[in-house]
């Protein structure tokens, strides 16, 4: 269960110039419905937000999001892949702020299918990443995660506070009423995880290169797009145990004959 | 270039009881937004919509697939997988027609985030695929294909008209002013759908377990969601050719480091 304090949002991590924040969970999550995570970094008075998600939540985001930044200051969007939960909301997104919006640049082409889009906002990041430099001089790292699951995705890495956006990766789902905002006991965590990326992840071939580019960041948290942050010796478990799973292809099998 | 007389929609099989038809060409292509195919069959004068597409489309996708059949009249539409260019589309559509929605089950949870989605409207088709009975008394086969390219995709056999519509699988992306309507000379064709199939793609494992699904099946047609409609002899070479493409992770190291 999630306290009432941090339903409208939890800071992650803060310093002077920085922060980095939880934007909180659906007071009443909708049965049927993935709960989805969206995080808003400040840094000097500007903001980025990633992955705000669909049209279904974007009332509430720009509503808490508002309690920590004026929409105004918000300059970059940044969306881990194509999927409906994380970038349906774009039109509306772009009619909000004046940000630019960040995206792998395989779906260029199709996000205008949501709807009236302005291309020229649009930036497609290059296959092997990008950075993009904060108004305080720290960069926010766009990490290559490929087929896990999109095969066009991106992580965020923001070196101040050592945080790792990971998108579906760390995706959880959990049972009403069992929500945390933090991972603290991996080994009861995992019933929520396991299900969900053994059949969403592409192969063990990927999880394992994903999760040794991931260990050489030395992230202090890894923040993903539904479910729980993972911290302390959580982050650890969590690497080692994708860096061994099990797979997508590897059981095709298992998912369909042919 | 695509005659005028087709880019409207041009019927690909008919017969008295059974039509397969594709919904024409967007009447001006814009510059970089994907180009989708849209499909209808009508069974003794009831409807299947296949990918009716995004937002973008709407207007256009209902105007024309009304020459062919009253909206009332369309009882299923069905989407492949979950991108934005197959189905964001889904508020409108439940609003202009009284259809059931076929979706593979793994997308269920994400498609409300698309916006207001009567969710007993919408069916998840389950991993190993299933059949619907159409009025006349044939089938359509909902068949799998996972992880080309999405996780959860799934094909629709129509054993009436003998043409497999394969969502991305197949697809083509052309220069400006190249588009066909069918592939008439595979080698031809090849250089529009290479670099496509190689990045999005997940492996060599999943496409070789489609094809021999595919070619079990004996397609008259391949019917892709984007570019053209494979029918005679560049059937067979399409499905030989997928059969042996190395893809996605089969190459992960040219796509990214880690």
């Amino acid at each position: 269960m999630i306290a009432a304090e941090d339903v409208n949002g939890k800071v992650l991590y803060k310093d002077d110039d920085h922060c980095f924040v939880w934007l909180g969970a659906d007071p009443e999550s909708v049965t049927g419905v993935v709960q989805t995570n969206q995080y808003l970094i400040i840094n000097k008075g500007r903001g980025v937000l990633l992955d705000p998600g669909g049209i279904h939540l974007f009332a509430r985001v720009v509503a808490t999001a508002s309690r920590y930044i004026s929409l105004d200051r918000i300059d970059t969007i940044f969306f881990s892949h194509q999927d409906p939960d994380v970038s349906s909301g774009i039109a509306l997104w772009l009619g909000v702020t004046t940000a630019k919006i960040y995206v792998s640049s395989l779906w260029l082409r199709f996000l205008p299918h949501f709807g009236i889009v302005d291309q020229r906002r649009v930036i497609g990041i290059e296959e092997t990443g990008s950075t993009l430099k904060l108004p305080a001089g720290n960069s926010l790292k766009f990490v290559p995660a490929h087929f896990l699951h999109s095969c066009g995705q991106f992580n965020v890495f923001d070196e101040r506070s050592g945080i790792l956006f990971t998108g579906d990766i760390g995706a959880a789902v959990f049972p009403p009423g069992k929500e945390t905002v933090f991972v603290d006991d991996f080994n009861a965590h995992l019933p929520y995880i396991e299900a969900f990326h053994k059949r969403y992840m592409v192969a063990n071939k990927v999880t394992a290169k994903w999760a040794r580019l991931a260990s050489s960041l030395s992230p202090k948290m890894i923040a993903p797009q539904h479910g729980a942050v993972y911290r302390d010796a959580s982050v650890g478990r969590f690497l080692d145990w994708i860096a061994k799973l099990e797979c997508g292809i590897d059981i095709l099998d298992s998912i369909y004959k042919g």
